[in-house]
Formats: C-alpha cells, sequence, structure tokens
C-alpha cells in the first residue's frame, strides 16, 4: 500500500507541476542563493503556499515599487500542505470574520474563472451535511443565523434525500451500525454556494500574476531559523539585549541568510518553529490529516447525481458520525475519504507525513458503508497526509505584525478557501493599515485577527 | 559560577524540604506502585506543585469520601517549578478574574497565618514600580480602574521616592544609560496589599489539610502518558476509535499505570507534553525564568527602607526598563533578581534549567546598576531557572474539562498569588459545577477560564 501510495502522490505532484518542475524556475529566472542573500529585499515571504502567494501577489499588487521574494524549501509552489488538502471551498460559516474570508474569496474564485478566464476548477457543487435528528436541531439555530447573513443554505428532507441519493440508507439497522451508534438522518443541509477547486490552478494563477508585477521566488530554499537584531545596533557582541528594541534582521536558510526590511511568515505548520525559538507563540499545532482515494463500479452513480448542482454529482458530503466525510473526483472517477478527527490524534510533526490504512479500515470504513453500502468492499487505491495548522481556539486565521514581521497562521484546514481575503489582509497588516478592503470591496479591521487584543468568536461550524 | 549555583540549589532544596527528604513519604506512607495501580481512584491529581495540591485538598475537603491520590515525579511536593518562583503576590490586575483569583488567594493566605496560625512568610512588603512619565500616563487608566475596583494603589511622587530610597537613582545620565536609552524615573506606583511568601510554607500547608482528611500521595512517580479509552468499550483491539466516545481511562507511570474516574491535570509547563499526544491544545508553552540572588554590604541600605512596610524593607520593584525586577530577601540579607524577557527567549523545555550569568551580566545588570548604583559590581552568589507555563494569550489560568479530564495549567508566572482560588474552581470543575465559591464568599463561573468559549480579557498589567 504504502509504495503504491507514494507512487501515486509522485504522479499526482508531477501533473500538477511538471511545467515548473522541466524549466525550473531557479534556472528560469538565474537567481541563485547568493543573488537572493546579496541583496536587502524590500518584502520577504516565507512559504510559496496558497496563503503566501496571495499574500505575496496583494503586496506586489498594493506596492509594484517594492522588491518582493518568495522562498519555498520546495522545488515549486503549492507543494506543500496546499497540494494534500481536500481543496473545498464552502462559505457556510457561523462567525462573521469567518464568513467574509470565504465568501469573497469563493466570489475572487468566480471572478478568475469567468471574468479573467483562468480555470480554477471551481465547481460549485455544493456541501451537504447529513444530520442525525438530535444534530439537525443543534445547527437550527446557527443555519437561521446564515441564511439571515445572506447564505444559502437549504434545508432538505428525509424523503427527498431518498429520491436525490438512492445509495444512501437513511436508518443504518445492521449489528455494525448499532455497535457504531449511528442513528437515522433526519434530514440534510445543502449549502449551495460551497463546492471544490484545483489548489494546483489557484498556485499557478497567483505564481502568474505576482511574476508579470517583477515578483520573485527562489525554490529549494527552506527558511531555518529568523534572526532578531537591535533596531539600533551598538555593535556589540551578543545583541540584541533584552533592552533594546528589536527587529526582524534576516532570515537563515539552506542556502545562506536573506535580509528584508519586512519578513512575512507563511509558512504553514512550520511557523511555529520558527516562531517559538524567538518565544513568540502563534497559537498553532500540527494536526495531521488523511486523505484517502475510492473508486469503484458501485459508486459510480454518486457521481451522476441529479438535482444538486449543475455537474450532476453528490455534493461535498459529511456524514453523521465520526465527521467522515468525502469529496467527489469526477475527472478521476473516485472520491477522496477523510475523517475531521477529534481528540485522540496527536499534535504531532512529521517531514514526510503518510496515511494510515487502519484509519480508513477501522475509523472510516464502517461509517462510510453503513451509510453508503456503494462502498462496500473498496478499498483505497491511493492516500496521502498533510498538516493542518489548527488554531484550537477559534478556528479562524491568525494575521499578526511584531516589529517588522507579518505572520499569517491558523488557516486550520480552510486556508485555500480563505486564501484571497487572508492575503489581502496579510498585504494591508505589512502595510501598517488597519482596514484592509476585501474582493467585493467589503472593509475587514486587521486588528482583530490579532495574536494580543484577539477578538474573534469562536468558528461553531467546523465541518 | 554554574557549580556553585548547582551546590546552592542543592542546598535550598535541602533546607526547605528536609523533613520531606529524610522520612520518605513513600516509605511513612508504605505506598508502593503496585498499591496505587493496582486500585481505582475516584481522583488523581497529577503534579503536587501549589496548584495540583491546592486542587487536591479543595476536592477532598468538599468531598471527604472521595479517594485522592496526587502523584508527583519529585521525591516530595513543590520540588518544581513552584520551588523556583520568585513568589511574589499581588492583586493588581487589570482583568476582573485574574483581580479576583489573585485577592481571594492572598486573603486566604493571611488567613491561614492571622487566624489558622500557619506561618506562610507572607509579608505585604508591597510592589513598586518605578515608571518613566510615557509609562505612567500609558498606566493612568488602568491604574484608576483598578483602584475603583478596591485596589490599593498609591502614585509615589518624584520627592518621595528620593527621600524613601536615597539609593535610586532617577536621572540616570551617565553614558551606559544613554546607550541603554533608560529614561528618568517620573514617579512609582506602590501596591499596598502585595508583597511575598513563601511557597514551601504554602505547599507545606496544603499538604498538611490534604493528609489529615484522607489524601494520599506516591512520589517519584512521574506521569508519561495518558490512556484514552471508549466510553463503552466493545473489547476490540485498537479502541478506541473515533466514532465512540472517549474518557481518560488511566495514567501510564514510571511505576505502572494509575486508573482514576477522574484525572487532573496540575503538570505545570509538562501538561502540553501529556496532552499534545491526544490533540489536545492546552494553549501553553514553556517559558524558562531566571532569577540570580544578589547580596553586599552596599545594597544593606534597601533592606532597611523605612516609610513603606512594616517590614521596613525596599517592596518588591519593577524598574523602568527591561522588565528587571527584584525581591527583597530580608532573611537572607539579599535580593533575588530577575528580567520579565520579552521576544527573544526562547519557548523551550529543558530537564534541568540553569541560569545563564551572562543574562544578569548583559541584560539585568546594566539597568540594574544604573537605577541602583548600590548593585555596582555585585555578582550573583547564586542563581537558579524554572519554567513559567505562559498562556501567551489573554495571561490568565486555563481551567478546563474534556470528558472526565481536569485541566489547570496557564499560571504564566502568577501561580502561587492564584493557587487558592484556582484549587476552588478546579475543585467545582471536577464535580461538574458551573460556579466555584472562592475564600471570602466571591463566586466566579468556572466556564470563562475554559479553552472553548474562553471569555478572558487581555492581562494589561503583566509585570
Amino acid at each position: 500500500m504504502r509504495r503504491e501510495v507514494t507512487k501515486r502522490r509522485g504522479n499526482r505532484t508531477h501533473r500538477i507541476n511538471s511545467s515548473k518542475i522541466s524549466g525550473s524556475p531557479l534556472s528560469i529566472q538565474g537567481v541563485g542563493a547568493l543573488a537572493a542573500g546579496g541583496r536587502r529585499w524590500d518584502v520577504l515571504v516565507i512559504g510559496a503556499g496558497v496563503i503566501g502567494l496571495s499574500t505575496a501577489y496583494h503586496i506586489k499588487e498594493n506596492n509594484p515599487q517594492l522588491s518582493v521574494l518568495v522562498i519555498d524549501r520546495s522545488a515549486a509552489s503549492g507543494q506543500g500542505d496546499t497540494a494534500k488538502s481536500m481543496a473545498a471551498v464552502r462559505d457556510t460559516f457561523t462567525s462573521d470574520v469567518n464568513r467574509l474570508l470565504a465568501r469573497s474569496t469563493i466570489d475572487f474564485y468566480k471572478h478568475v474563472q469567468s471574468k479573467l478566464g483562468f480555470n480554477l476548477n471551481l465547481n460549485l457543487v455544493g456541501y451537504l451535511w447529513l444530520l442525525s435528528k438530535n444534530q439537525f436541531e443543534a445547527y437550527e439555530n446557527i443555519t437561521n443565523q446564515m441564511r439571515k447573513q445572506g447564505i444559502r443554505i437549504k434545508v432538505v428532507d428525509r424523503d427527498e434525500l431518498a429520491i436525490l441519493i438512492p445509495d444512501l440508507v437513511l436508518d443504518p439497522d445492521t449489528e455494525q451500525s448499532k455497535m457504531i451508534g449511528l442513528e437515522s438522518v433526519h434530514k440534510a443541509l445543502h449549502g449551495l454556494d460551497c463546492g471544490t477547486v484545483a489548489p494546483e490552478l489557484i498556485v499557478k494563477f497567483y505564481e502568474n500574476e505576482f511574476k508579470k508585477l517583477g515578483g520573485e521566488f527562489e525554490f529549494g530554499t527552506e527558511a531555518k531559523s529568523l534572526h532578531l537584531g537591535a533596531k539600533t545596533p551598538l555593535g556589540l557582541p551578543g545583541e540584541p539585549f533584552v533592552w533594546q528594541d528589536k527587529v526582524f534582521k534576516e532570515v537563515e536558510t539552506n542556502r545562506g541568510t536573506i535580509s528584508a526590511n519586512t519578513i512575512v511568515i507563511a509558512a504553514g505548520i512550520r511557523t511555529p518553529m520558527l516562531l517559538d525559538p524567538l518565544g513568540i507563540d502563534c497559537l498553532v499545532k500540527p494536526k495531521k490529516t488523511q486523505i484517502f482515494q475510492v473508486r469503484g463500479d458501485s459508486v459510480g452513480r454518486l457521481l451522476r447525481t441529479k438535482g444538486f448542482n449543475e455537474q450532476n454529482t453528490t455534493p461535498f458530503t459529511i456524514l453523521p458520525k465520526g465527521e467522515v466525510y468525502f469529496r467527489p473526483v469526477p475527472s478521476e472517477r473516485s472520491f477522496w475519504v477523510a475523517s475531521a478527527a477529534g481528540i485522540g490524534e496527536p499534535f504531532k510533526f512529521e517531514e514526510e507525513p503518510t496515511a494510515d490504512e487502519n484509519n480508513y479500515k477501522y475509523n472510516i470504513y464502517p461509517i462510510l458503508s453503513e451509510y453508503f453500502p456503494c462502498f462496500a468492499n473498496l478499498r483505497p487505491i491511493n492516500s496521502w497526509a498533510g498538516f493542518y495548522d489548527v488554531n484550537s481556539l477559534d478556528s479562524t486565521p491568525i494575521l499578526a505584525k511584531i516589529s517588522n514581521c507579518v505572520i499569517v497562521t491558523g488557516m486550520s484546514g480552510s486556508g485555500i478557501m480563505k486564501a484571497d481575503a487572508v492575503g489581502r489582509m496579510a498585504a494591508a497588516i505589512s502595510e501598517g493599515k488597519e482596514e484592509a478592503t476585501l474582493f467585493g470591496d467589503q472593509r475587514i479591521s486587521t486588528l482583530q485577527l490579532g495574536l494580543t487584543n484577539r477578538a474573534v468568536p469562536r468558528e461553531e461550524f467546523v465541518i
């Protein structure tokens, strides 16, 4: 299993980025370690994931005169956790700020695709929460609130579900389902302006636009540590001392040090590894995510489901138990399946995370195959694992500025669906602005998502 | 220096706990690993620091019928970071909850000492913040608010300071002080109901009271990991699965596993090490603290300062720069000096932390010796280091219950001054109560300090 997985991932990575890998950005630009390290950049962005790219692009867009360098440890953009995402997008959040970030980002992606003509594979197939009676009642207030805020979320009754998805068992009653404690599906919530997207295309879009403006990249360049310096250096050994005001002076990488006036850390789960040594708590921990790809004739009908969306597929669907969910991937004639695990899953970083088939077998499959017997006896043909940079406190992005360092982290698994708004906010923060203007002209305070005086309601609709 | 330090620490520890070490609690009680592990306890408290002890005592006091076991990795109580504290107490906090926790704890300590006749070496010598003009103005609103809340905090003018503390240089003007950027002392704030206390006596008090009620200890017993189990076990290998409700089943220690119906984690900075593997983010990181003991004839006059307190000593004093502060220790004819370092100090745990004399030499001494030239040329005769369990978010304790596990952490360097109130709250939480009654009969919601729906204003008066 593991060999196959690696191979498949290899293929997938290759397919996504073949153009970048064959014509290495390093050779194209002719930028070596000395070139990047030898000059002082106006802005250095650590991380060429979707968040770093969006931030770099918006900084450069707002300030074309600034020299902006993006570095990444991989050989190309979007090769870290961005590539390992479910890449689903939704606007169904209870907190105003999450809703605003997601709504404006999805609108921007729509705009890129329909107005700018750059395909992002944005498919608004919808989100479908299958809910037990208790769950439905618990969510009722939240749903009404979201609807008042203009979120298009629809209740789907049992009878309708039975017609729309004949493969769904509304009342699981086997011995196994009793043992697991599966409840009947009472109703479903259907988020209409939700769907799926291709992260590699979003990455490509931002990368292209950033380059067009003169933005530069250095790949294969891993930030190892950040060096603080005294704001007013005295030339003494041991600086900076506690009585000196501090600035972020430079970034040490595997290819030499790079200096910049502003340093943006958009390094996902590597962010705390860079900030802990400086005594800055960015409030995130690494949570492993495992995705399993399942394919088979028996689930083919779920990819040809009329009535939910233009794509005629079952929506991105969340089951009533174990936070099990699946994403339809019609182009691969398969589903990506995962579980948003609760307590018991460690916060533990691994350099090369892999998915554990036992997780599918014992945690996901028993639930999936009871509600959707069409998955019975299908084993994953592929799997991969990545990390969420989880902010357990309020599941909302963290955007902070400390001295001349901008910290963008805490995406908590919803980075792709908020990337454009987060990038605009991070750009505004880097410019010292207290307000950012998002796509669609909505304004948002840049202060509320900081590390100090954080004023964010806890998100109540986490899958 | 380092050898001397180790030796001195050894002495100090020995002095404090000689009775406990010579008559080992293990042998006294005759409780072996099997005895503790072989039965199921009603409550297991991990950590015999001041927080664990206060919690254990209040649980047992409220529920004498419960079997309560406290375990600790050390050979006796209070040997971890409790012993390494500055052990100062203050009620000058801006957040209602911090003020309440500290106020009621100090009142309880007063009660223990004056009514119960158990000496805690509580000396209300006061806190003295020496402030520059800018600092004083920045704190003015905060001070007025605290005063309205009944906190006794007094402004001391320059002229008065000059008379009370002739050793203080109000207007440092040497080359060095200009280089460091030292400002004139504009005024001072004097917290009257603040002072110092002996942690080893507080520890002894709680330990004695807990034992009188039948509470038990197992020392030399280190919690290595917590085991989750299914609430309703099915007897299958690999339990608990994601679809099962979970309970904290037992604690694995170096001396076997211990089972309990309720597990309280009061393990200071070791708390995240126990919870991270379960994917529970308790929001704290380890911040090293270093204390230097300084003694000399030249500073003797600071220990004989009339006008501030009954003890006729300079109060616990905070300087205007570098967050440098000192604690008078008349019984040792010396001062304990430290700096509450800002960014630049790493979050990094060490098993055997030691103080670095360079920290004294380059960070603390230059500031200390300019404002108080009587410290000039004095080098530390002793030093030690410990850890704060820092909650960077709001510098306020964290009290949460997840399943049958109570988490008490995030003291952020003010554990001793809040220990009694925190213990009462943790006891109430362990009993499933939504409200706790503190010493002095004030009530406080137990929900506001949790990990979810945390509703705590950021503390603005952090040293």
